[in-house]
Parts: structure tokens; C-alpha cells; sequence
């Protein structure tokens, strides 16, 4: 049964979003009759039957609904700097829903090297990792944040940054799965000196992933992976 | 200081493989005189100082050698399904590579959708993540395999299959870090159930990589995240 993600499925008749229409229409031709799969990133799952297709839009009704808790028992949030070639974010975006995160940030560092980044775009490679994995909850891709603005939120207790000169640990002697956490990656040539001494003094904690030396997007999803499978122990 | 690939560091005069001296002629324009880092993938790395340079050759002389052990307690052997998409594939190698592990087998099972295999691209794709990661092994890529060739081979005791399928444990219960490992992980639509069997007759044990449904790429790569960090807590 093909899925789609349709944000509010509180009615019982729902209209797809443009481009989840687009999709149904003209990609997979459904008809009137059909049975449809609705996800609606926030832990419900319906089952819908299709009533109304034109050229644009594609309305169903809600047969049948599933409600399903939170994925994981500690929230995992990782803020990355985005690399140069947006393939490898968008591959890191992609790999990191499947695996499991519930919140990634896009940060702008002293050395990182993208100003400007497709949000958009990042948001359609999460919806369609969380229906190629089948997943209940759609993680939230924030747009491009100054790293300072990020400091200013609300922070977990547990909070790390990869950083690999100095005293450091290892991510896995210091991560601990059942406290939310809130990693930091930095860019391709790291945080400055001046950046590593802010998150200190803000609470981080220094950790590294092991002695090779990781691509961003790498250190990223290992990181992510780690904590991830760590908690499902 | 650039680093170039070549398998034999034995003498002190060198020449670099074809590939690696067009590298270091046409696109990095190097002259003679200048240094060069250079690895042989099997724990040694060289300084070395380019002698001459043709249209074709470039011959350089080492002068100093450091020679590292190996980056890993237990070997780590992943068998992998080919994915449909080649660059999946790809990636999959380079991120395996980054984050460490000694041999890359892709298997042909019963339903894997590719019959070839580029594997003199899979190998170049392993060198550059060697250099790129600043590591001194390099990983065995092997040619297209049947399953069966490979259990015919020596196995080490510890052995895992990705199956969610009845009766399993998760990776992060089942591994042993200490242990020399073989994962073997299958294609889209999984294995065929009489290969499940083979696999446990074959003293296989069933492992999950927790609830969410991963592609191919993603799942071994998470198996050979996790199990490489593993060894490094």
C-alpha cells in the first residue's frame, strides 16, 4: 500500500498536499476506490480510501486509524554545519531519519562554508526517508541557525561537540541513552578555538568518534547511529 | 601535503600507479622536488620527494617511513547484497571505509537485482576514502560473490545476518567486540527464507538493527558503525 504524508489527519476527510497529489496522481495514477496509507509525521498512521481525484488535487476519507508513541526513550538532536556539496548533507539528512533523530539543526559556524541552504529540500528527503523506513514520526529540520542563536535555546543537560585536539572522550564512554541529548558537528576544518572554548564554557562536552578523521556528514551520521542503537539495547 | 596510493613502498625510488600519477601531473600539477605522503594500505605511510615527472610518470624517493599497526583489535567482515542504485553502493563503501572495517564482500543471493559489478570503481572508491580519512589500511574489496562461495570459505566463529524476520537478537545485544565478526547483510526483499535456513545451518545468528525498516546501504553501514565504535569505547 503506498504511503503518503499528509501533516493534520484530525477529519476524517483529508485533501494531500500538492505535492503528495502530484505524486499519487500522476506518478502512480490512483483512482477513486483505492486504498492509501497516510502518515502524518507526528505518530499517527490512517488508512484511507481515495474519493476525489482531478488534475491537482486528491481527497480521501480515513477508514481506519493507528496511534504510536514516541520512537525513543531520550530525544536525540544534532546540530551540523552543512558541507559544501549539498549531496552529502541531503545523504546525511536522508540516512539520519532512517536510522532515528528526532531533531536536526543546520548551523552556521565561523568556518562554515554555506550561507544559504534548500530547506525544503531537506524536508522532502526526511518525508520520504520516513516512509522508505516506515517510520511514525517525522524528525524537524530547522532552517540554517547561527550556532549562537542555537546556544541561546533551551539546551538538554547532556550536551557534546566533536572536537579531537585537546582532553576529549570517546562519544561512547560519554554518551548516556536515557538523557536527551544535543550533539554538535562542526565543518570541514572544525569549530575555531574561540567556538570550542564557547561550548565549553556553555556546557559541552568535548567527544570524538575514534582516531580516523571523519567527513562532516560521516562524523555526523556516526554519531547519530551510535546514539541511536545505544538506546534500543 | 598530498597523499597518493601505491601498494609498494619496498624500494626507496617509486613509481606511482597510473592513476595516481595522473593525479599528481595533470590535476595537481606537482614538479619535482616537491613532497609527497604516500601509503601502501597495509599499515605503512612514506614521505617521499618527487624525482621526475613525464607526460605520463611521476617516480618519487622516500626518505622517511612510518610503519602502524593494525587500526582494529578484531577484524570486521562485512558480505553485502549489491543495492540497484551503483552510487548506493558507493557510498556505502566510502562511509565504510571512513568509519572502519578490514574486507567488503557484495554477495549475489537469491534476490539481488544486480548480476555485475564495477569493482575496479568500488576499489577507487575505497583509496580515496583511505587518504580522505588519513587512515593506513586499506580495506579488501572483493569481487561479486555467491553466497555460497563465501560460507564455503573459512569462517570466523562470530558470524550475523540481518534478519527481523522470527527468532532474533539485536546487534547491539549479540556482538562481541573482541571477536573477529563476518555480517552478512542482504538485498531489497531481504533473503529468501531456505537462505535463512542455510545461513543458521551454517552457524549464523539472526540480528535486527532495531524496529525501523532500513535500505540495504543503510543497514550494513550501521552494522559496521556500530561494531567499529565498539571496539574504540
Amino acid at each position: 500500500m503506498h504511503l503518503f504524508h499528509s501533516p493534520d489527519l484530525i477529519d476524517d476527510l483529508i485533501e494531500l498536499p500538492e505535492e503528495e497529489a502530484h505524486h499519487a496522481i500522476a506518478v502512480l495514477r490512483l483512482t477513486p476506490g483505492m486504498r492509501i496509507g497516510l502518515l502524518d509525521g507526528r505518530g499517527t498512521r490512517a488508512i484511507a480510501t481515495i474519493e476525489l481525484i482531478s488534475k491537482r488535487h486528491c481527497s480521501a476519507r480515513i477508514v481506519e486509524r493507528y496511534e504510536a508513541g514516541p520512537e525513543r526513550t531520550a530525544h536525540i538532536h544534532l546540530a551540523v554545519a552543512p558541507t559544501k556539496q549539498m549531496d552529502r548533507f541531503e545523504w546525511f539528512v536522508e540516512k539520519a531519519v532512517e536510522i532515528g533523530v528526532d531533531r536536526i539543526t543546520p548551523i552556521s559556524t565561523e568556518r562554515t562554508e554555506r550561507g544559504k541552504l534548500r530547506i525544503d529540500r531537506l524536508q522532502r528527503v526526511a518525508i520520504s526517508a520516513m516512509k522508505q523506513s516506515q517510520r511514525l514520526w517525522l524528525p524537524r529540520i530547522d532552517a540554517l541557525t547561527e550556532m549562537n542563536d542555537l546556544l541561546a535555546e533551551p539546551l538538554p543537560a547532556q550536551r557534546l561537540f566533536g572536537w579531537c585536539e585537546g582532553e576529549h572522550r570517546s562519544l561512547m564512554e560519554a554518551y548516556r541513552p536515557n538523557d536527551d541529548v544535543l550533539v554538535l558537528i562542526g565543518p570541514e576544518g572544525d569549530f575555531s578555538p574561540e567556538e570550542a572554548t564557547t561550548l565549553r564554557t556553555a556546557g559541552f562536552q568535548a567527544i570524538s568518534l575514534g582516531s580516523a578523521r571523519l567527513r562532516t556528514e560521516t562524523a555526523a551520521l556516526a554519531a547519530c547511529t551510535w546514539m541511536s542503537l545505544a538506546q534500543q539495547r
